[in-house]
């Protein structure tokens, strides 16, 4: 068939504008860009001989709330039942309505162990007519079959999704599940995030990323959608096990690697307090300037994390810092699960990138041995006897066959700055052997 | 808690702004909206007392195509491998590879019978690499269960995502089941309609909605993700039965009335014409003026559909015309299920709505009269015993609930306008009681 002649083609443009209750076409492309409302989706269209194509032009906005907290559990707090409630006036009128507000609360079970009876105090104190539901939120368990047993509490519950968001409170696995349930649900149900573990804490809290784990992958399934807010309160963090606050720094660290070098030297100086003190305030033996850096270190990775997930909401820019260490780290953690957690994998992968970067002459050797020195400080593993070159050869494939024979790929610059480099695999090769060696 | 005083809270306002191969906060909200790449996410920050808030603000822009075309399985049409690439570059790479291309279709199991060696043949002569999946897509396994299935042999397929979207081939039922399957798989994986039915052609083809039933609730799991591009080829039509044409001239007529009176005009004039010839070129009796009709029938009802979807892709605004003869009629569809197709539940909601609209005085007796006939002349059932007051109160309850005693819902006013009106159950119960009588 040949290809289509440009005078054959007749192309026109149109805007939608509002007109009463109805859309209308109106020639032209003149979107008022400062009213999104009123104008919002662009319609060209294109008349060939083969037919017609309507090409559509349509932005969404999302709009969310990351919000720190202390005592979201405390009757005196409001935020966890209205702090993602943008409008004034709805905030005003349910303050004054005496009609019990509804909620549905999915919670890691280990979570609701602890907390389980403060949360319904809670509750009940607000006048809460609540549901909720434990559940076994593990990573063996994340899986589309326990979204739908959400989803079918969720339905008995009869839950409106125009003023019931539904809430989650866990770890990343949880939160992970929930917000994919709740995606799902009448095609999209709010969903607020409360994170209970470090890793969450900082990561989970801050994107737009759902999913479970399907045929043996990773997160093989799930959405691109924000909650309507995330609630962060540290001092759940207390009660989580010391090798999980190690899980949470490791993607700390990978923040202060890529942009951020005061959050390094932070991370360098005071990372071993972090894992001592669990983030918290009343700890009798540093005080109060543990919990200043505490609280600096969680606020500039939250900070630089929204930085680089914000505009690429849906990952649409294949280039992204936030990957580094997670090239490799998914099949590490996959092959000998449940052995490494999740921050422990990107660690090792991390390590071996520092190798390679200092093998690119991105990073002087003392760089490099002040970083592996802090990554030790902060009682991450560095390296891994599975994670070999095979391993790195067949993860790295796939950024491979897009990109003609070098691999693209963020490495550090110095420290708390990076670029994405192409490399080749000799020199992952020859980092690898030194790593090895050295590590 | 006492509320917060504005003057302890600190607000300031970022843009984030691509600098190398990082985004920076930025001070203001300077976002250059003609630059959406280099500026697409403002963050607010505001300090209390009692914590940080950041708001995010991100845009996600959807651009899809709907595209008709003659001949989509004639080996010289291009259109179903290419259709959807918009990068003129990334075309002529493709076309230049001697690779062949790879490419997963799930096609309804009775298309199959009829057009599957057709298919097969196309994808053969094209060279493609291929897997087709055939499926009892029907309303009774409109579920999750089918979605998982095709999502196990995706999988199988080892589906790159970045280069091979997902074909559905078949009636709003499988590009349903397909466009949810399809979204979930590695968080969105591009995917391609081809509607075989009148019904899909000029409804499921143009907006963004996915789904499959739960709980014995029409739709109740899904997304909103437009396709990459829907390919039209009215051919298809010629094989569905005379009743599934009614259907699909339902949803047409939903169209006229709410804001076309030269398409409701063309029904009344063609309606039946158009039955006949099952919207076909090739037919000795009528010619070639059917066909023009045809065509600017389904021209119109697409380019209005597209109006109302594409600014709403979401469904955010509430006020929507497209859901004239949708809200009563899935609680009537469920509760007859199969007895009822979808367009013709569509089609006694809208006759009754009809009544309602005299009844406010917005249309006439002689218009009334006229959109019954045309009702009558489509084939279209316009009236059910189970179609009752209590399933009408049952149905309008939701909305009900947040507007204060009248229901606000669209009503014709004329022929080929519309309105939201703000309805009182006095009226809708007269119009009842009218309707039952009259027709
Ligand atoms: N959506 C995202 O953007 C994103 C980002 C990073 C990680 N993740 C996902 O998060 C998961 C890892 O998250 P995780 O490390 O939080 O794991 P997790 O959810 O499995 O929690 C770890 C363990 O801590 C327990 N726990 C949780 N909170 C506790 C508390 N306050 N006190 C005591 N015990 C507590 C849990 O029961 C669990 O046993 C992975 O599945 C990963 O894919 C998602
Ligand atoms: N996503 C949307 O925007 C949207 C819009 C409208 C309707 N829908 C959904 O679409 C469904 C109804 O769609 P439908 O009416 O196309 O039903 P359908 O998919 O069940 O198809 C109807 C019947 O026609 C057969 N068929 C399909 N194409 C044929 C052909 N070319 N020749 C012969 N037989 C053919 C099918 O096998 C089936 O038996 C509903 O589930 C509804 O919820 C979705
Ligand atoms: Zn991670
Ligand atoms: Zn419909």
């Amino acid at each position: 068939q040949p290809e289509e002649k440009d005078t054959k083609e007749k192309k026109t443009e149109f805007s939608l504008v509002r007109v009463k209750d109805t859309w209308k076409c109106q020639p032209g492309k003149k979107i008022n860009k400062d009213r999104v409302d009123s104008v919002s989706a662009a319609k060209c269209e294109s008349v060939t001989e083969k037919g017609t194509t309507w090409t559509v032009i349509s932005p969404i906005v999302f709009t969310y709330k990351v919000t720190e907290t202390q005592g979201l559990l405390d009757p005196g707090n409001d935020t966890l039942l209205l702090g993602h409630i943008n409008d004034p006036q709805q905030l005003e009128d349910i303050k004054k309505s005496n009609k019990p507000i509804r909620r549905f609360v999915v919670i890691d079970q280990e979570v609701f162990q602890i907390y389980g009876s403060k949360l319904t105090e809670y509750l009940t104190a607000k006048n809460v007519s609540y549901k909720i539901l434990a559940l076994p939120t593990t990573e063996e368990n994340k899986s589309m079959e326990m979204a739908l047993k959400i989803l079918d509490e969720v339905n008995n519950f009869s839950l409106d999704r125009r003023t019931e968001p539904i809430i989650a409170i866990g770890g990343g696995v949880c939160l992970d599940i929930v917000g994919l349930a709740a995606s799902l649900y009448r095609r999209r149900t709010p969903y607020i995030r409360v994170p209970t573990t470090l890793l969450s804490y900082i990561d989970a809290s801050v994107g737009a990323k759902t999913g479970v784990n399907f045929a043996n992958c990773k997160n093989k399934l799930g959405a691109y959608i924000p909650p309507a807010a995330t609630f962060l309160d540290l001092s759940f963090i207390q009660t989580i096990p010391r090798r999980h606050i190690a899980n949470g720094l490791a993607e700390m660290l990978k923040m202060a690697l890529m942009k951020h070098r005061a959050l390094f030297e932070l991370l360098e100086k005071h990372g071993s307090v972090l894992l001592d003190t669990k983030f918290q305030v009343d700890n009798s033996l540093y005080g109060c300037s543990s919990f200043m850096a505490a609280s600096q270190a969680t606020h500039i990775a939250i900070m630089t994390m929204l930085e680089e997930l914000a505009p690429n909401l849906w990952e649409d820019d294949l280039n992204r810092l936030v990957d580094f260490g997670h090239l490799i780290s998914p099949a590490l953690e996959m092959k000998v699960l449940p052995s490494l957690l999740h921050g422990e994998a990107v660690n090792i992968d991390m390590s071996y990138m520092v190798y390679v970067s200092q093998e690119c002459g991105l990073l002087t050797e003392e760089e490099k041995q002040r970083i592996i020195s802090c990554m030790l400080s902060l009682e991450l593993p560095v390296w891994h006897e599975e994670f070999t070159m095979d391993l790195i050869q067949n993860s790295l494939q796939d950024r491979l066959k897009h990109s003609g024979g070098l691999v693209r790929m963020p490495l550090p610059v110095g420290l708390g700055q990076a670029i994405f480099n192409n490399t080749s695999y000799e020199i992952l090769h020859r980092a690898y052997e030194k790593w090895c060696e050295e590590v």
